[in-house]
């Protein structure tokens, strides 16, 4: 069915019976496809029958959606013209896992993070009445990022404005069923209607005949379930629902109704993470981003890596010191803290999708006499620019941010990218920033970090790196180590580039090597040594060249008269898109070669 | 009364009619002290009762409480030993206008910056469970700031937590007059209950007998008061009130009653904005923030500055182009949009505090086709950092920022100073930055940035500077102006420091003085010429030195071998706390002897 489809008009065409067969053949064809490529698949495989119905109701001609993260939009990829480009699906130059206005005319937003729908969708809504215009603007979010401030802000401003805007609340449960928000957990008590009873019938009798249904999940799903009008009406929006995101009878003649109305409507559709495919259902956080993987068979668990080396060392650090409380916003498996929280329950806060909020928690946590280590990625730590800066570093707080996924990112491109957490850092007054060059440094990283009197961040990459023979035990403040003794030329490393350091190592017997742990402050003892013997000096590092780690060490010499050119590699100006992170790194002349063949200049011109 | 208040612990023998005596005492100081120094005038006056109040209820050597913003936390410093201070409020050296626990142990949060109390509030209360203790943790809340996304996520996470906590709603109804948010204009048609009706009663009878009370005022306020209860309930916190802030015994009774409630709390308190004071209770926007003024006079509205002109030259370019649209954040009258507000409400959006909807909001709009101008304060524009880098420089799109109070601020202090916006901007690929060196130029450069295929940001100080013979008609990207011809040494000024290149050029006839309108991207090829030449070269910002515009500089001379030192002047690594602007210059050696001098210094070495 699929291949007939040439424009999106035909699906409106299709009766409810041929709805549900082109659901299911776009939900196989997921599947099939992400084993092979990797991708979302939990979030993608719950929103196809919402899709597919959206597409029956909605002309997307006209009407706008805008996808809140983006995770879930593969269906509406497929949709719009780009099954023939899934194979590609986060390859380098290939088909992004989020929307892209550049990819087609169908993409009205670019989105990556999460919470902001509501507002662009708006944006959209308020044009379009100042053009007397009446087609439908869409906002579709989950439920865990409702909990995100943004979300709010929109929603109170949508009220306001009164307009015609539908925002459809993609609740899966999950961010309920981890218990995080007052709203999920007030809501929990709140009595089962004939609305969810019928749900509960119609995927008993569903799955029961495939004898892959699991009572328990549902059940829980059920009793979880948020019934949030009271909460959407004060806003002054009306709630409609829960309906079956499953019932594509129940779905399109919803939407069909609720399409002409005027004003502002917020529709409830309950979905199943991971829907039609067993083991997503069973494990949907496990199944939320993949590699490749086997259809047939439970994805095994990964290997060790930076976040899991982070868990481990704070569950370490906190036997030793019960001040220790980790904070993360809705990424305890992600960030590595999932045995730090069954270990220490009582220190372990998980807020939610709530960076800003997370990052104030802990400035009264630490103001209180706690110690708390905040862990976000890189890219999500952004949401709490201000709050870092006023809250935490005017205040010159003890609070430590574990900033995960530091640098190039790969696969999930350019909106997840942390190129730029040393840029937004390195301006803030108090702040130290160091980096481990591999995941043994971690735990003195967090030793060092939970025991000054200021904010520390600690950036690492996402992936893994062993450097046994070289990792410190103990870090002292602005003390970088000599990898190599060396001569006339000095290359300076931080982080993932260490690798780099190595490698050249084996090349370049006779220039120095050095790595900083530490990327504020500098280890100026050993900057003036460089400077005294006139160095031909090389930085290489994970992130913007503006505001990067290369900018302070430019700064410094410049300070200090140095007047040969230091040699800054970092990435441009621009944004990175997605790929292999080895790839990127090559595109963006971070790698050996470009190292080399830098180095052997310098040489020749020495 | 309030001399024979020596410790805290006093104001808790005193009776009700004492109690009311003491707060009509300090806001009589207040009045008093503030009209001779300038500061936050009307939200102090209407919360002196409540303050009182909460000093006889609670113990602040445990208890602890949060200002949110700060700026009404007058009365606290008074009853907390800073009452002798308050000559010094706001001056160089002297007391600040916001809590400082630098100041006093009873100060517990340093607050300035909106909607974060909830969640700083909320990390005491924790870390208090974790050492089993059982004091009270409070967070005082405005209306206003109750719309920044982060009070909700701080709200959510405290139901979820389920704490003892008490968040204290301080309505006066400012946010709700403006009818900003949805939440507030759902509730306005809510039928108006006994409580109300009892405030509307003391209020009258109150004012009656003083012949100052203006009935429709109170009528309004009443008509727009809020009824939140359902939506503080659907997140899980217990909702009381409300309740008239202005009546001793009922706020005493009630704090009382509630004290030991060991579940988190929300309570509405009615207060009036200006309590006590007719001017300011009568223009409320007018009194909340003011210089040194006469008690028994009107302010006189101010004069034309940088707010004023860009809100008359924004409001003549919609004249012209329909397609502009102004965006504020609850900063209707500080960013001068009033005029165009009148002029074109239909494209005119005050969102409320929640500067992140703002930016993705605008965001949608220029999508649609629009030309949406953002204009926030450069130290409140740090809340939408990742929304205007993920969600508008990666879109590349013509969103224009007018970043109004760049730079040093003086008296509001640290919380305030717009010295990070060119740090947080400059590394934002796609992002220009310009910066008009007087108000003439406030037109040109928003008429050039409006007609951009990407984002740009104009950021302007505080004041007034007019400059007429040197304004620019036009704007050519990345084209500097020569101010001066001149040879061996040149000086480059931006934005506010061009003030400088004017009194440096009576001085020295013979450097360059060129004036950098353009932040980013750079005037490359004059500076190609300056190192061409072999320039000594003077950089001089009105913002942080990392980061910042003689940053950008110095990567460009060092990627073209430029080998002499770049003279950075900006601001240090450090906080700049309050003080006139021009004291604060001269502590941070921007002004014009400093210069001199440098200038006298290289001329000699030549």
């Amino acid at each position: 069915m699929l291949d007939d489809i040439k424009d999106i008009r035909d699906i409106q065409k299709l009766n409810i019976t041929e709805l549900k067969d082109l659901s299911k053949e776009i939900n196989s064809f997921i599947l099939e496809s992400v084993s092979k490529t990797g991708g979302h698949l939990a979030s993608n495989l719950g929103v196809t029958d919402l899709t597919v119905a959206l597409f029956k109701v909605f002309d997307f001609n006209r009407d706008k959606i805008v996808f809140d993260v983006g995770h879930q939009s593969y269906a509406y990829k497929i949709l719009t013209g780009r099954k023939d480009d899934f194979k590609t699906l986060r390859k380098y130059n290939g088909l992004s896992g989020f929307p892209k206005k550049e990819e087609s005319k169908y993409d009205f937003f670019n989105t990556g993070h999460s919470s902001n729908s509501i507002s662009a969708a708006l944006g959209y809504a308020v044009t379009r009445d100042l053009n007397h215009d009446n087609y439908n603007v869409i906002a579709l979010i989950g439920d865990g990022s409702m909990t995100g401030g943004e979300a709010f802000e929109g929603l109170n401003n949508l009220g306001s404005l009164n307009t015609k805007m539908l925002v459809i609340l993609n609740d899966n449960g999950v961010s309920i069923s981890n218990s995080v928000g007052g709203l999920a957990k007030k809501l929990n008590n709140i009595r089962i209607n004939q609305k969810y009873i019928n749900f509960k019938k119609d995927l008993k009798k569903k799955y029961k005949s495939k004898t892959i249904f699991i009572l328990r999940k549902v059940k829980n799903h059920l009793k979880n379930v948020i019934l949030p009008n009271r909460m959407f009406e004060s806003f002054g929006v009306k709630y409609i629902g829960p309906i079956n995101g499953h019932n594509m009878k129940e779905l399109v003649d919803t939407l069909t109704k609720i399409k002409n109305i005027d004003s502002p409507i917020i529709l409830h559709v309950l979905t199943e993470k991971g829907h039609g495919y067993e083991l997503a259902t069973k494990y949907p956080n496990l199944y939320h981003g993949v590699s490749t993987f086997d259809i047939e068979e439970k994805i095994e668990k990964k290997n060790m890596d930076y976040s899991k080396a982070f868990g481990e060392a704070l569950t370490e650090l906190r036997k030793e010191d019960d001040k220790i409380v980790a904070i993360t916003a809705a990424m305890k498996d992600g960030t590595g803290l999932t045995k730090f929280a069954d270990t220490y329950p009582e220190s372990f806060f998980d807020v939610g999708i709530s960076e800003e909020h997370a990052v104030t928690f802990a400035g009264g946590i630490a103001l209180n006499g706690y110690k708390p280590v905040v862990s976000i990625y890189s890219t999500f730590l952004e949401r709490a620019y201000d709050q870092i800066l006023i809250d935490i570093c005017m205040q010159k707080l003890n609070v430590v941010f574990a900033i995960d996924r530091a640098g190039l990112v790969g696969e999930d491109g350019e909106t997840h990218q942390g190129i730029f957490d040393i840029s937004y850092l390195s301006h803030m007054p108090n702040m130290e920033i160091i980096a481990p060059k591999c995941v043994e440094e971690l735990k003195p990283c967090l030793k060092y970090a939970l025991n000054r009197p200021n904010p520390v961040a600690i950036r690492y990459p996402k992936g893994f790196y062993s450097c046994e023979e070289y990792a410190l035990d103990s870090l002292k403040t602005g003390k970088w180590s000599i990898i190599q003794k060396g001569k006339k030329i000095a290359l300076i490393t931080t982080g993932k580039t260490f690798e780099l350091a190595l490698k050249i190592k084996e090349e370049f017997k006779d220039i120095e090597i050095i790595n900083a742990t530490f990327i504020k402050p500098l280890d100026t003892e050993l900057l003036d040594k460089l400077i005294k013997d006139d160095y031909e000096i090389i930085t290489v590092e994970d992130n913007q060249i503006i505001g990067g780690f290369g900018s302070l060490v430019l700064l410094y010499l410049n300070s200090k008269n140095y007047s040969k050119k230091l040699h800054i590699l970092g990435y441009e100006d621009k944004f990175i898109k997605h790929g292999k992170v080895s790839e990127l790194m090559d595109e963006n002349n971070i790698n050996y070669d470009y190292l080399k063949e830098l180095i052997s200049k310098l040489k020749n011109m020495l």
